[in-house]
């Protein structure tokens, strides 16, 4: 059984007309949901709204992988929370997944090591694809290539990020632009891994290949091991 | 189940006292028997006495892992079996793992694009500690830091590799030696793990952590998806 | 002084009108004229007109860097030829750039160990940005970010590559299409770089930019010591 | 030119007589009066003694490489002197070199990302060989395979350090110790070396080769282009 958190900073999903619209039960419960199809992953959720940010030493403690969305909220995780998380993943070995704006969260910022800054050329919107460098990655297993996104927000180069331990994905969006948006890294005894496709007015955690990236780097980010 | 294919030249195996007295079984199947312990293993050996090396495209293309030990023999592997070998890593995506002294083998040159030599200062034996670097990686899950090996053959740098994707151990030897041990390279579809230990005098296939390793590298070179 | 080697096969540059009409003077000649205007760097030119290619290892003893394009004639360089390059890159130490369809050479397929094929979606011809990925790396020094280019052929993934030790450039074209353009490699003793632009029908090596970018390449392949 | 700034905490340098006898000009001073002898390199040097650690933006504005010694005095570093270093490397490219017990240094696990711990396990002080891994790479260049150091203090694995992207030295110590010795990354637009040996009590910085791999890493740390 891999233990799944997924947290979500849950402040656009409950304010913000046109994401209520494409993620009404939230978009943490959207991603918990299809976690939960699999038997062999639990699926737990916190948010901003609970106490602490609904993470404590003790449940993290009990967590190998943590997905993590984050936007305008991401001031408001206070330092103490992100170092739990930070010693979670590079003491003790939790994976952590890093989706979308949560490229600019304390918490991958502080596991980076650079400013993890990048452009969004106009339009704000448009088509994305998504292509596979490493057809041998256990993240990529089973996903075409190219994933096509209808409509994404188009993050854009420079991203800056340490080079990648492995480079599983490179997007490209409309009028050429290009960003690098699955990136895995060894921290530690942790894994990480920044996906980039989760625009909150983009139904995009709902699409199947998606969905099935996000099962492989769950599995991918969990590394307990026999012995445990 | 993961179809493993065991290789080795064979030919010290049978011809060299102090290698009889380590291996009488063989090599090969020395290494055959520990993995068909795990029943999720099925396992097949081959050698140079097999007709064309025991080698043809009809049975890789049902492999899922080689492992690969040479060392005297390397020139009597003919090419077009080179050619096989490499097409399913690179193509068809099968794991293939080369053992000690297949750092000269012709499949993992063409592999690495390097001449692969190294050097072995004297003494040609004695102590090593491997050590992991990376201790979130599948290889090293559940290997102790570092791993202690009586004896071994004293091989150092410079080895003439292409900077692996994932390094994942350094051997030191006596005398301040260094060696890149284990090292994890994606080439095309398919991944290669180079591991050092295997000296054909000393009994290291039977010590416990290496075997241990062998198999977390058997599950991590192996990537076939749920959709196959 | 570095001295330089622009080989060009010089095949499309005598029979097809429309490469003609874009580089009259020859490709090689084009590259090897502007380099020419650097007084720190010396410039020889060969093509598969020369006899033995214009290559021996008494000439390539005394080479630092060679520029290598090639498209229709792979096949007509000897294998010795090839192994010559080969050697005095891994063993000497000498640097290599790969332009576009040279992707496909021998040389480079030996030093990468992959197939180094590529996709050609339609259109054949489009709008290139290239965008820098490593804004530190020598290669990338005083380069506009992105650099557009006009025309050039859509090569796109999957780009079957080793993972590069430096990824520098990426390359998006139109509809999303999506390339790594500027990858940088130790091979041996000796660099390697891969740079995508350069189609036979487009004035690419003409734009101020991948000039600028070629010089640098040259420089960071270039890696005399001091004390030799 | 490239304009230098050597920092260095200066407290064992003045209190601990075993420093004192090997550095009595400070360690800083030793290192600055080396690379003063390189007529295109301009040194400064500064310490915790300095009003403010001896750096200010406006100074550090115009400095191309920082060399970072530090021990017991990390924490006496504040955290906004650690902003201005890293602003600088990240967002303005800036090189900074770290060296042995600066592995620990406020800015060295700013620009990491992990904890940067590592083991020294007995004897405190030995034999150390320190061996190229990229016989190319410009920081190598020159420098004999292996370096012998008659003394240093044994670092060893696990060194909680990112894979860097080129890892350039390796170390190997008495009783089969390991460590990674010379790893080089890109963080942002900047360049980062950790170089290990430069424990206080042995002359290890007046060391011709070891001096030689400063210079070396000098001159690849900074980043200035022409057009600057």
């Amino acid at each position: 059984m891999i233990k799944v958190l997924v947290w979500c900073e849950n402040i656009q999903n409950k304010t913000q007309e046109d994401v209520i619209a494409v993620y009404p039960e939230g978009m943490h419960n959207t991603i918990a949901n299809f976690l939960r199809e699999d038997p062999d992953i639990s699926v737990e959720v916190a948010t901003l709204d609970d106490p602490n940010c609904g993470i404590t030493e003790e449940k993290i403690a009990n967590i190998d992988v943590v997905l993590w969305w984050g936007h305008v909220g991401h001031n408001k995780v206070p330092d103490d929370i992100v170092e739990i998380l930070y010693t979670n993943v590079v003491k003790r070995g939790m994976g952590i997944m890093c989706l979308h704006s949560a490229h600019y969260s304390k918490i991958f910022k502080r596991l980076m090591g650079t400013s993890c800054s990048l452009h969004i050329p106009p339009p704000g919107l448009g088509a994305e694809k998504l292509w596979t460098l490493l057809p041998g990655h256990p993240i990529a297993q089973g996903i075409p290539n190219p994933v096509e996104i209808e409509t994404e927000e188009c993050y854009n180069e420079f991203f800056d990020i340490p080079q990648p331990d492995e480079l599983v994905f490179n997007a490209a969006f409309v009028n050429c632009g290009s960003f690098r948006a699955g990136a895995a890294y060894h921290r530690g005894r942790g894994k990480v891994f920044y996906f980039q496709p989760g625009h909150e007015t983009v139904p995009v955690y709902r699409q199947k290949e998606i969905q099935d990236i996000i099962f492989n780097a769950v599995y991918w980010a969990n590394n307990k091991t026999k012995n445990k």
